[in-house]
């Protein structure tokens, strides 16, 4: 029988197990944490996360995307919150077009139970990979319950267990002329939880992604289930007029509150009492090649791991599903074919992936406040809805279509000079006030071809 | 008494053993491989090296400068050797100025025999660190001879334990915010021993250092003492028109040497039969920061491991360790300030040593083949005869100076966009042929100051 391995069961780990025992492989995952399903621990750092069309393709491909729809509440667009309490909404797309916001756990208890009812399927929890090898296509696994060391051989595994990879650390690395870099950013985050109304209500509309962009650091919120938010502070460790390394009592932490964001504060008059519980974390991208060697893979953030800011992590890694599961067909299940093919076709798109994640936190923090960038959205948005098979933005290509994110950011590029143009050669404000923009994208978009 | 712990005992290591015995520390020593002075044994990859003011700056500091002094083929220049066996010379510095040629094994037993002689050291060999503890200041070896595990404790580790170093992937890459990247250039290298004539002479200018640059590609040649010289192929693995994996037969390599480096072809037609019993290997270069965690720090190319093309590495190490030295004296063996600013101060100089490397490569294999560079290498001695205070090449201020790497690569930028400038604006080849080039020099530098 066809056997293959997958350590980690996370996000990637869960979906592609189902892939594989799909294909008539017996599958054997080995997970480094107790069985998320069972015990009450966080499943991994960040609880929610946005899903968005790569996400959903690599699901539906294998039919899960009915098993995760009714965890997924939907957000139509941004609602940036200034230091004023002012709110302004700005949509992600067309009409009725969202991301969608998942608790991680959720998700991943879905897809193990996908998992485990695919085919052959069988989890080993608490089983931490701690050595490869490669030329017996072999892992070796600690049991932490017993203290025991187990070795497991397979025709093929696949590392999806996450930035810090074990199977990378222990087997990658040491391979000659394998390169790789984990770059940490100068930035952390803290979680807060803003709790539900009594009555168990939203304090904020659960419909949008919520930002509290303050240029060199931000707030952001996510609608969960239960009524509550899942609210991620990023800033700077230290060096910023505003940085973690301020905020070292229960004083500072209410002040900076009180002053930076008063509308947050006043729904939450006690965020300060939560601050020690929640730890502070650090944010890394990991980037690395070649992404296959013999009969191993890595897949999803073991391969290229990136900071939260475009939402696009899980979704990437899904996507590496998705690209494997159809290269496994192209090739009939020749891996050496099918590991070629996978990093030479994914590497480019997860370096991009990084890249796209790193300038949107600029957009996120920063640029959502910006009245340039916002008419520059509003005027996209426009010439969308007038040539929507001419004009797609960069935002859209990256959550609401599966075109590679290498192209996507390159056509992005393309885009972005072409509209900076356009705005410093019209004045589109008032264009859009006296009602002759259309007149102007017409003149344009029939005259050339983007 | 004062306890230090060195990891590897190779060059950066036995010398830092010196330096820190000297203080009057109790120093224990832990190095992976065999007494490579009792065993008939490869100290590591390159056989020679060549050495130049920064390792002697450092060996002078402890008094070690006069015993590696025999071991010292000084070099005064390059020889290059073209396609049709023509030699060029040109020379590295002032009159009378060198770089040494100095075999890897001889120089790190004299540096070994001194640790022992300068105080309480002892090398442990055949000791390879497999833990760090940074809490209590430990590091776990295995003795490979009885497979037993030990504990070590002691006020302070230093890592000199190389570029793969096991105190950094075991104990500083797990640590938080802890950057690392290795890299893998492009290209391979593959060492040939050139033997002595019969009668025991050298076959070349044992003074230079021969070059046979080919553009893509080079062949090197460093003697050594017993009369024969230590050669390295440097070429690109694959995908080029020369490149190792078209090398795959006797025949293939017979002809390419015969075809490609025809002087050399006829010292040592049989150079195809050694070629199998030498290995091919990697080049890479690791970027790391911090170089210090608690009282862990990072010396030599466990810091900053760089490509050999400016035959820097171990004049680096070595400088780390006379800058160690310094930073321990100035703050008093306080190693918490030490360790603070030896990590400030020496970072860039690393970062700039390493691409300082990366760039000598092109001017190695190809630059010194160019007319226009050996023009401007002999216009700048010229400038450097007349205005000794005013101008150092680059190359001498990396080789001949202990002018920090950084400030070097700055001022050496400075200095070459100049230059250019000068030699686009005066036909400086007919200058020196009518003897009219000191007029223009004293007609600059006179002016203007650089």
């Amino acid at each position: 029988m066809k056997t293959g391995t997958i350590v980690g069961a996370g996000l990637a780990g869960s979906l592609w197990a189902v892939y594989l025992a799909k294909a008539g492989y017996k599958v054997t995952v080995f997970e480094r944490r107790p069985d998320i399903r069972k015990a009450e621990i966080s499943a991994g750092k960040s609880i929610n996360l946005a899903l968005s069309e790569r996400g959903w393709t690599a699901l539906r491909e294998v039919g899960l995307d009915r098993m995760v729809e009714d965890l997924a509440i939907p957000m139509y667009g941004r609602i940036m919150h200034d230091e004023k309490a002012k709110l302004t909404f700005q949509p992600y797309g067309e009409e009725g077009q969202a991301i969608f916001s998942v608790s991680r756990g959720g998700i991943n208890a879905r897809m193990m139970d996908a998992a485990e009812q695919s085919g052959d399927v069988t989890i080993h929890y608490n089983h931490q990979c701690v050595d490869v090898d490669f030329e017996n296509t072999k892992v070796t696994l600690l049991n932490k319950e017993t203290n025991e060391t187990i070795e497991h051989q397979s025709d093929v595994v696949f590392a999806c267990d996450g930035a810090f990879s074990a199977v990378r650390y222990n087997g990658f690395q040491k391979v000659d002329r394998f390169n790789f870099s984990q770059n940490y950013i100068a930035d952390g985050y803290r979680e807060i939880l803003l709790p539900a109304n009594e009555d168990g209500s939203y304090k904020l509309d659960k419909n949008a992604l919520h930002i509290w962009p303050r240029g060199e650091f931000m707030l952001i919120a996510l609608a969960n289930e239960d009524g509550s938010f899942t609210c991620t502070l990023f800033m700077p460790f230290e060096n910023h007029e505003y940085s973690f390394d301020k905020l070292n009592s229960r004083d500072d932490v209410d002040q900076f509150f009180r002053e930076v964001f008063p509308d947050f504060h006043a729904m939450m008059p006690d965020v300060a009492d939560q601050w020690e519980t929640h730890p502070l974390s650090s944010l890394a991208l990991m980037r690395c090649y070649p992404w296959t060697h013999e009969n191993f893979a890595l897949l999803g953030d073991a391969a290229h791991a990136t900071v939260p800011f475009y939402g696009q992590g899980m979704n990437a890694s899904m996507e590496d599903c998705y690209v494997m599961g159809q290269l496994m067909k192209k090739h009939n299940e020749n891996w050496t074919e099918v590991f070629k093919e996978y990093q030479e076709v994914r590497k480019p798109n997860g370096d991009a992936l990084q890249d796209l994640s790193v300038h949107n936190y600029k957009v996120m923090r920063d640029l959502v406040a910006d009245p340039h960038f916002l008419l520059k959205k509003k005027f996209e948005h426009r010439i969308h809805d007038l040539y929507p098979e001419k004009y797609l933005s960069l935002y859209s290509m990256v959550s609401f279509s599966n075109i590679p994110y290498a192209e996507a950011m390159q056509k992005g590029k393309e885009q972005d000079d072409f509209i900076e143009k356009i705005m410093r050669e019209n004045d589109i404000e008032a264009r859009f006030e006296n009602d002759t923009i259309d007149e102007l994208i017409h003149s344009i978009f029939q005259a050339e071809a983007v």
